[in-house]
């Protein structure tokens, strides 16, 4: 038998991972305490993401590991698409009490792997027993004195681009669905998305109107921005990286390689409007920003609206 | 039919809620972008709390507006615990899709009526498909510029001091187990649990050295400042209440009455060490801080060790 959480017990685990964790030169009282204590200087931002088994991740698809790169990615992608600087996160696992350690270990590897990519610090969280995984990420940073980009700053004639991939995730997930486990790259990034750090904070300095992570799917994603913005956004299909894999996985679905890069969702690349002239060098261009005209905010592909896949639906 | 989660959809039921949520002054951003922004001046306490369907709540027992409460509750007590003033939450809700919204509505305007008595502020949260309910609560607080109370500064010579009551809320769910509804005081305490909100701050002022919140129970919680402070506490039982309503149930269970109030969870009252005649005139003293004298770091009840039940277990 192997040792399962419920026989190690809650404050071993936490006295078992907590001990070799690193703090930043914010963190005043790491874990271990009711809270943790950060100094902050001015503005904090702060944003939850919840992955549940079953619906977010399924443990037979995705190493435990992986899982727990996962999870941060996601949390910290959300601080990123406000153009703030991440700093820490709180991770609170549900857990079966029948739950080999072996599994608990390997996540919580993959969350502090994460976590030093990212270049956050694990400052708290919570473990208690569930009846299914889940991990409820926490993730807090700074504004560093610069303004947060919301999603409703985006004006007509702004530029709109992206840094970082997407469809890949979902590409990837259609694989693993069918009983595959290559294209590698495809599988890779739904396993572990590769955010963009740092990019939150490039798009601030250029002076970037509106910011958003994709986590819903591109289409769904700006379509925030737009609403918010009261704005169309115009895609051009042209601009969008459409990887080979990517068209060879398509095909074999029989699904249109668009739906994947436009509606596929839990990638994390960060999208967003600059002022024309001022994307950042690393950025693709993909459409431009337009005014309504008496249409509803909307985004359109190649000037049309778009029928294909519309993106990740909740509760779906 | 009723209305479910999945026929309304998250950006709806978002919507829905936050409309009418009401800020505190110290948020320039609240719910709706990819993360709030929040103005600390100094130094942020923040904590998270998770409670599971089937774990740490019965639907069949507690009414969701209940849940709501109880969510909010706990969460905001660790800030307390930390001496600090809560200020915001955030709240991460994972729901099955076919969970009709009536439930859902419920707990909110339990989550947002426990957060006006608080006087905490709802800044954002997620909502995501699960297979069974799960509230992770975020809390945040700051300190005012006062140091933090952290579970470690317990000095021998201290009085050990209360406030808020304990065993109630373990009696309350002795009695729902067993398919009671009475007594209502004590069912009541397990459903709403009062919060001695204010009281953390009261202690900072006071001076309090360590200090935590009941969450699973006052000897176990009392252990976790007896270790991070290497000191012994003793406990004089005849120091603590014991309701008549609990001595009942306590009597119909075949249970010591003890057991409730020195090993029950979840009252969240708050108890602490303070420096002798230091202790509020609000609290009530029930017992003090030994030095080690080779001994391990532990609680007595009458300078005894105490052999009966030992508090919530996590995983078991």
């Amino acid at each position: 038998m192997n040792e399962t959480l419920a026989e190690v017990g809650e404050f071993a685990l936490i006295d078992r991972l907590t001990r070799d964790v690193v703090r930043g030169p914010e963190v005043s009282l790491g874990p271990g305490d009711d809270g943790a204590v950060i100094s902050v200087d001015g503005a904090l931002v702060i944003s939850v993401d919840v992955l549940n088994e079953g619906v977010h991740f399924r443990t037979d698809w995705v190493a435990p590991a992986d899982d727990g790169h996962r999870a941060i990615a996601g949390a910290v992608a959300d601080i990123e698409a406000m153009g703030a600087v991440p700093t820490n996160v709180l991770v609170a696992l549900s857990a079966p009490p029948d739950l080999e350690t072996t599994w608990f270990d390997r996540f919580m590897a993959g969350v502090l792997e994460e976590c030093e990519t990212a270049h956050v610090t694990l400052v708290g969280g919570d473990l208690s027993g569930a009846r299914a995984l889940a991990a409820a990420v926490t993730a807090l940073g700074m504004t560093r004195g610069r303004p947060v980009i919301t999603r409703a700053g985006a004006q007509p004639g702004d530029a709109v681009a992206i840094k970082g991939r997407v469809g890949g995730a979902a590409a990837g997930l259609a694989v693993l669905a069918r009983g595959f486990r290559s294209p590698r790259a495809l599988v890779s990034a739904y396993q572990r998305p590769q955010v963009p750090y740092g990019a939150g904070a490039e798009a601030a300095r250029h002076g970037a109107t509106a910011l958003i992570d994709v986590s819903d799917g591109l289409v769904a994603d700006l379509g925030h921005i737009a609403a918010l913005s009261s704005v169309v956004i115009d895609l051009d299909s042209g601009t969008l990286d459409i990887p080979e894999p990517l068209q060879a996985v398509a095909h074999a679905t029989g699904k249109d390689p668009l739906d994947f890069v436009l509606a596929g969702g839990e990638d994390h690349a960060l999208v967003g409007t600059f002022p024309f002239g001022g994307v950042p060098q690393t950025w693709t261009v993909l459409g431009r920003v337009q005014h309504l005209d008496g249409r509803d905010p909307q985004i359109l592909v190649d000037g049309q609206e778009w029928l294909g896949a519309r993106g990740w639906a909740h509760f779906a």
